[in-house]
């Protein structure tokens, strides 16, 4: 058995996806919904810890930073981003934790054979996905990066993690461009839902730009639109998504690897 | 999501045949195992109940007493037996607690047909299942109830517990016979597994006794083989277990009504 603990939960679709991803592999494993409330997480988070046949957790909003503190070892995302989203039992009983949500980004690019080593990425919003995203793609040694986010802090701070994680990237703190860019990445809630805005202002993008949204709903967001109007090659949230599952069960089934 | 408490938590058949009932019933709800070593009880189980997407639990060995103490609502044959293996979330948001075992046997007898009211029943065994077995029997308002058990105050006990529950029933105590009894129930661990005796001293059966065994491995127990042997109407362990399943579903769907 194993668990994504969140509130809300009822938007979840790790339960179907990662449990279909377990039947896939021949593994007789489920992963549960568990809705802890905000307020009870502290006390409710330990006991779950202690159910012998649970043998780890995704950690969903808004506990990925509290849930640090339940964690014995890190991965080195983890370690630098103050966050996790995989909580798992190891051999020895201690507790392992990572944050995958970038990696999922890596799979989607590495599923459509995208390169990302040596390439200029601009990084728009650097927030829990954001800031995992862009540490996740610095572990693959881009080139160059750019930076933004309306908080100056948090440009500086994953400025600060990218510098950890690679450092013969440069990386930058700028207004979104694409001039000079590769791969342009939204992960702000810019385009989100309802919101008809794009993520930077341009009239065009240049068809050999990639262009990856981590927004999920809608699927054609406002910027792939045009992306995709352009000749650009076009890479969507679903994919980060979908692309995450089986690292999530990696590490539920390799928990000592953290 | 739904839940089954216990240590331990493997041989639990639940988790399938209660899920089943739901999806049956067209109704999206899951009850999954939940390994709650002994020693951590009284902590994980109150945190287990704050979880609001849970609606209920099934409570299994060896919790079914000091579960009686996370209840705020206890149905008769709990309140009388002390103890339960069902606790569900009411809407008003406090706990009610029943023990459905002994309906299970109820119910397998009404499946077949086989009428209680106005009868003489033979009780070998009065542990947890026993005891419950005999309070449910005894709802059904049988003429005569002999109860057998190596303990004389168990025997006691559930002997005032059936004269709360059925006043007009004749309860007796006394050594395990078929004389002038119905009804043969086996409650007592006599003749499970590797285990090749009879629960009482007996060459043959007469073709009109009912014999009921409630262990589930072997089906077929030595009691039930003789009994088959003389042509004895049979009802099985097995039968009590698929009983109990609309009732405890029935319990989730309607907390309300405990």
């Amino acid at each position: 058995m194993f668990g994504i603990v969140g509130d809300p939960i009822a938007q979840v679709r790790s339960p179907e996806m990662i449990t279909w991803e377990f039947h896939r592999r021949g593994i007789d494993a489920l992963l549960v919904p568990l809705h802890v409330p905000v307020a009870e997480f502290d006390t409710v988070m330990p006991a779950l810890m202690r159910l012998p046949n649970f043998g780890g957790f995704v950690v969903t909003i808004p506990f990925k930073t509290r849930a640090l503190a339940f964690a014995n070892h890190l991965g080195l995302q983890a370690q630098v981003l103050g966050s996790l989203n995989l909580l798992v039992r190891r051999s020895d009983g201690s507790w392992g934790g990572d944050i995958l949500d970038g990696m999922g980004c890596v799979a989607a690019f590495q599923n459509r054979g995208i390169p990302i080593e040596g390439r200029r990425l601009m990084i728009v919003g650097l927030g829990g996905a954001g800031g995992a995203i862009a540490c996740a793609m610095a572990a693959r040694q881009p080139a160059r990066m750019r930076l933004h986010d309306l908080n100056p802090q948090r440009c500086a701070f994953i400025q600060s993690c990218i510098a950890r994680i690679s450092p013969a990237t440069v990386v930058d703190i700028g207004p979104p461009t694409i001039e000079g860019m590769d791969i342009l990445i939204n992960a702000s809630p810019v385009g989100m839902l309802e919101d008809a805005r794009l993520p930077l202002e341009v009239q065009t993008l240049p068809s050999d730009l990639v262009v990856f949204d981590a927004i999920v709903m809608p699927e054609q967001t406002p910027l792939l639109a045009l992306a995709e109007h352009c000749g650009c090659t076009v890479v969507r949230g679903r994919e980060m998504m979908l692309g995450q599952i089986p690292k999530l069960v990696d590490g539920f089934l390799s928990p000592d690897g953290i």
